[in-house]
């Protein structure tokens, strides 16, 4: 069984951040679904610029940054410079876009650069350079669709049919991946979706893929979760994991940790998806990205406050392994302090 | 010592709702601070309509509704028919312009049209009436910022100097009282307040409110709240409360229920503010409203979501009494269970 990509508009490749003719089209899932618009990136700098500013998130900028690889190989046989150093600095640049996220990013960037770095050594022309590029990160783009829906598998079974499921921001990997097989298989769920302030992920993206796939979809500002949780007998919260460390803390959207205790008084399971870092141990090596308080404060290009009023905007929270009921991996759910066994 | 209102542009008694001449002014809070505008009803049922519409809200509908009978007072006598019928049928239409509220607001509408009933009663002339209604008006306004002011001296005791505390939605009548009560007594306290989707309320009120009286203010969305309330190391959560129930149910804006289920988590005292309702036994007296989805899902007139995705809105929630720490009352902080005898 494959993803059907063609369910959902977002999930859709071509979609996400696609490579073809020396530039990289990515979605602006800023303002999607109120507007249909691609940011058009003809420098590689300006993938990670994009990734940086959020015109994609989730699941999106590991894409990005796969296809922002293949414009850094076009690019760096068109300078005409040392290429390898070139290849270099985009696989850092590309992955160091958003600090919370370098950790599993690296490994992308740093893949496609050394299958590069191999074509270079056997002497391939600078046009098959750059298709092995496109390869590469092809192959990269369809492995993470192949892993998502290896998660969805793994968290069907804990899913009742006719039931009720929670959901925080766009968690691409674990949504595409669950009501992809819930489709597949004729599952029935109810889908409540957080809007997730300050960017509407929730509300914009994960509700158009869960109605774009025709399952029953309600959006809830972030204070009603709880609530909801109580009044609707939701039957398990899941998320996606911008990072999983080795010990079970689950880095994701902010709000997540919020959400996972609120669970843990109503007595419903939290399963967030995603594979644990390896290079990360434990919460320390987790860096909180801060980002500027404007987005807080301004709706849409409105600014809501009084001067002199501040605003934070932590852009992810770390929730701790005690809260979290099993974590969803593509080879399966571990309890969240065993989770390092997934390396075994 | 009496709350100095000039320190808050809104809490000064013209900018919350005010009878003159013949019409109601009310400010629009929907809109502030963006712009200030002011909504002018000519029929105390434009008042309730007002009321209804959120055009104000947390403390300002009591003193709407008391300024609502002045223009009902103004137009029983001018339309020249049963001045009681007209005046009894405002008092029940401006108390239930909520559903939530309407044990609190009877009491104030009643009260007035009482006062009106005995002046009717002795012979008072046209404009005696008039009079009559805005001398109890005011003097209902009067007691409901005083009573704030002992909200506030009561929950003083509890904050440190130098401390944290977070809030949420508009809890005028605690918010308004505490930050007089430090001001007056010198004592600085740091506000966190959650926005409050989806009409922020926290972003737009309280965080002014706490800056136009020079606290140090901060803004933080929803899902926030409890990474913040870790992170900053918050003292204590406070909160208004629309209805408290005799076996210490706080009903509250949507949100509060989370909030509080965050501080159990975190080890964070939960304070709300309000004097029992003695026609609320228990929960089950408790009318929830459900405010339309489009307020949920359009942001400043765009719809954000996909057609066919749903939302959902309901106005409050309900804490249980095992969540709460301290019930503030006027006459001091009662435990959840003991409330009840703030009557004895």
């Amino acid at each position: 069984m494959r993803a059907d990509h063609n369910m959902a508009f977002l999930l859709k490749y071509e979609n996400v951040a696609w490579y073809e003719n020396g530039q990289v089209r990515i979605l602006d899932r800023r303002v999607y679904p109120m507007r249909t618009e691609f940011v058009t990136c003809k420098d590689y700098k300006d993938v990670a610029a994009c990734i940086k500013a959020m015109v994609t998130q989730s699941g999106g900028p590991y894409i990005a940054a796969a296809m922002g690889m293949v414009l850094a190989a076009k690019q760096a046989v068109e300078q005409g410079g040392d290429i390898k150093a070139y290849l270099d600095q985009a696989a850092y640049d590309l992955s160091h876009a958003r600090p919370t996220t370098v950790l599993k990013m690296a490994p992308i960037t740093e893949e496609i650069r050394d299958r590069l770095f191999k074509a270079i050594d056997g002497g391939a022309s600078d046009q098959a350079i750059v298709d092995e590029a496109f390869e590469a990160a092809l192959a990269r783009v369809d492995s993470i669709y192949q892993r998502n829906l290896n998660f969805g598998k793994h968290l069907f079974d804990k899913v009742p049919d006719g039931g009720s499921i929670i959901t925080h921001c766009y968690g691409e990997s674990i949504m595409s991946g669950l009501l992809s097989v819930c489709r597949e298989r004729g599952k029935q769920i109810r889908i409540y979706c957080d809007e997730t302030r300050p960017y509407f992920q929730g509300a914009r993206l994960t509700s158009s893929i869960a109605s774009d796939m025709g399952f029953d979809t309600t959006v809830i500002t972030d204070g009603m979760a709880a609530c909801i949780m109580r009044e609707k007998k939701i039957d398990l919260f899941t998320s996606g994991a911008d990072m999983i460390t080795m010990d079970g803390h689950v880095t994701n959207k902010i709000g997540t940790f919020q959400n996972a205790i609120s669970c843990r008084y109503l007595g419903i399971p939290f399963y967030p998806a995603g594979n644990p870092t390896k290079k990360a141990a434990n919460a320390d090596d987790v860096v909180i990205e801060y980002r500027d308080e404007s987005e807080v404060t301004d709706i849409f290009g409105t600014r809501i406050v009084l001067d002199g009023v501040k605003a934070l905007y932590p852009a992810f929270d770390i929730t701790p392994p005690e809260l979290i009921t099993g974590i969803v991996t593509d080879k399966g759910i571990y309890e969240p302090s065993q989770v390092y066994k997934y390396y075994e």
